[in-house]
């Protein structure tokens, strides 16, 4: 009886701790048959996703590689561009994945690099096994789990960012667009780079975007091998400067970051590029509605996806024009918002607003 | 019975989902005396502060405005910027500060503004009050919690960003930092504005910062209030360009950014410059650990208030030196560390990784 009411004292303290605690997300985890061991994800989902007055949306995923360390600089991003009018991307349902063995599951070959007399990296080339666990067991789990649209991102960082470049070599239909940030191109004697320059040449791809980030690091006389200018020659030589087969490409240099606080504007600049052009023409709308449409589908050609805007953004641009005295706007705002979102109780009420026009 | 039981299914329920949670930080509320109201904080503590193998380290404090919206904003540049071996701030407690009058409690004059026949700010003019709280009540509460070195920072945005200056101007002793983003310096005729006019040319301030970002925003012609061709001309014609009389100023203009989307890289930007000069020479300190010490005199120096380098950074340097197969450097770099926090079994146990040097 003294065990049963310990529990109980326990588990109501840990019920008023859960009640104070800020949290971003939640942490799961899956059984992965190809890689042979349980792997956490961490997911952190748009603001109203459970909200019951809102529509039913569906959302883009970003599988975000070292998902523990980067995980609250992804939200923080995501949730400053999806606020307000202003929008600088879509809202996400956004997936990290931390790591057990980041050297094996990165790395698209095995290394023979020896120091000391010893292999450095003597469990690496996993990054096929990797691919299949994140974009057949992951995936599967996440679709249908959450409501994904189908858009998908993966962000990676370092070794991550070599494997994002090395997915979108070999497997370019897993994501529409890759985020590598300082990427580890030296690997095994440029293997990667290599096969960029030799596949970008001929292939076609479905509307794929890229993005590489690159931090000011200085490469030591005797660092054989030289990742900052590997990098350097990458981003100048090997991606195309303009849209090619399908591929579009941004690189940006950061001559105030190191190779670790690179991630932090790196992802900030990756999402504004990817998505660029989302951003409305706010104080046009109310006069012209129709703007937010064509806007969106301008976007989605690009994109080679439908994109649809989000309901709080509409909806915030809808009051905006009310704010402004514009019923009419804000009528037609109103009406294109439930349109999209018709199981929304909130788009309806709003709509009420402008009753009487 | 059966309620009993229910209870503790959903305490059990509750347990489950606790585990599962991503948090950043924890919610506590303070009775304010002053403002007659209970007022929630949110808290978040660096990374070792309750690891009982760490030396019982004091923390600067960062007071953040609108503390609930840039929570995670202002957590992810902490845990960005304190990571490794090259940190660009020190580990500090933040503190959030969500609003319940937000117009009240940050606006240092009752604004006679009307629109449509209608006082467009009719609770306004509570800056000092709030101010008492700030300061006083959730000082207390603050100081006397947490292990706080007796260094604050107060960050703000907007009207928060107005209640940052005016508090600069009026209670300087209060903060030894202040970081503005984008503020509403047109309130009340420019009060504000033309008071750091007059204040700034004569005043005495025991080495305080002030970092302003001003974003791009295009003021309408009929907008009365001229929200950025005020903070510019208060950024080129105001803030004094070179420290005078122990304040040292900074601004910076965001071209692509707007009036919410400044407050990240503002933010990011603002650490940065208040802790300039913070950030470690690495790769010389194994041959000349001095250095460490050196850099810490000079940053107190500049800022007025003694600072140590954070337990783990120094550790990781410690580690750097004998990935390096310099002994010597970081038993000397372990040593200091073992000096700064006496009480930790972390640094003893890094020591004696250097035995039999």
């Amino acid at each position: 009886m003294k065990s049963f009411l310990s529990l109980i004292l326990l588990s109501f303290s840990m019920l008023v701790s859960a009640q104070e605690s800020i949290s971003i997300g939640n942490k799961y985890s899956i059984y992965s048959e190809v890689l042979g061991e349980n792997r956490p994800y961490w997911v952190c989902l748009p603001a109203m996703y459970n909200n019951p007055d809102y529509g039913k949306a569906s959302y883009p995923v970003i599988y975000l590689l070292d998902g523990d360390t980067n995980f609250t600089t992804m939200v923080a991003i995501h949730n400053r561009f999806t606020k307000g009018m202003y929008c600088n991307m879509p809202e996400c349902i956004i997936v990290g994945i931390p790591n057990t063995d980041r050297t094996r599951d990165m790395t698209p070959s095995k290394s023979e690099l020896i120091r000391d007399g010893k292999p450095l990296f003597s469990n690496s080339g996993g990054a096929e096994n990797f691919t299949n666990f994140l974009t057949k067991e992951l995936r599967n789990r996440i679709d249908s789990t959450f409501r994904t649209s189908g858009y998908n991102l993966l962000v990676g960082h370092s070794f991550g960012a070599l494997f994002a470049i090395n997915t979108l070599l070999h497997h370019s239909e897993a994501f529409h667009a890759y985020v590598a940030l300082d990427p580890s191109l030296w690997w095994d004697n440029r293997k990667v780079y290599s096969e960029a320059e030799k596949i970008w040449k001929t292939k076609q791809f479905q509307k794929r975007n890229l993005f590489v980030a690159m931090a000011k690091n200085e490469d030591r006389p005797d660092d054989t091998q030289k990742h900052s200018a590997t990098i350097h020659q990458f981003c100048t030589e090997v991606l195309p400067s303009s849209p090619r087969n399908g591929l579009t490409t941004a690189w940006k240099y950061y001559e105030a970051e190191d190779h670790g606080t690179v991630i932090l504007p790196g992802v900030y600049d990756a999402m504004r590029t990817v998505f660029e052009g989302i951003e409305l023409p706010v104080k046009q709308i109310p006069k012209n509605p129709g703007l937010i449409k064509e806007h969106y589908r301008k976007l989605s050609e690009r994109l080679g996806f439908h994109f649809i805007p989000s309901e709080t953004m509409v909806d915030n641009i809808g009051k905006y024009a009310l704010s402004i005295e514009d019923k009419k706007g804000a009528k037609a705002i109103f009406e294109y918002n439930l349109k999209n979102y018709p199981d929304s109780k909130n788009a309806l009420k709003s709509l009420s607003l402008t009753e009487g026009y």
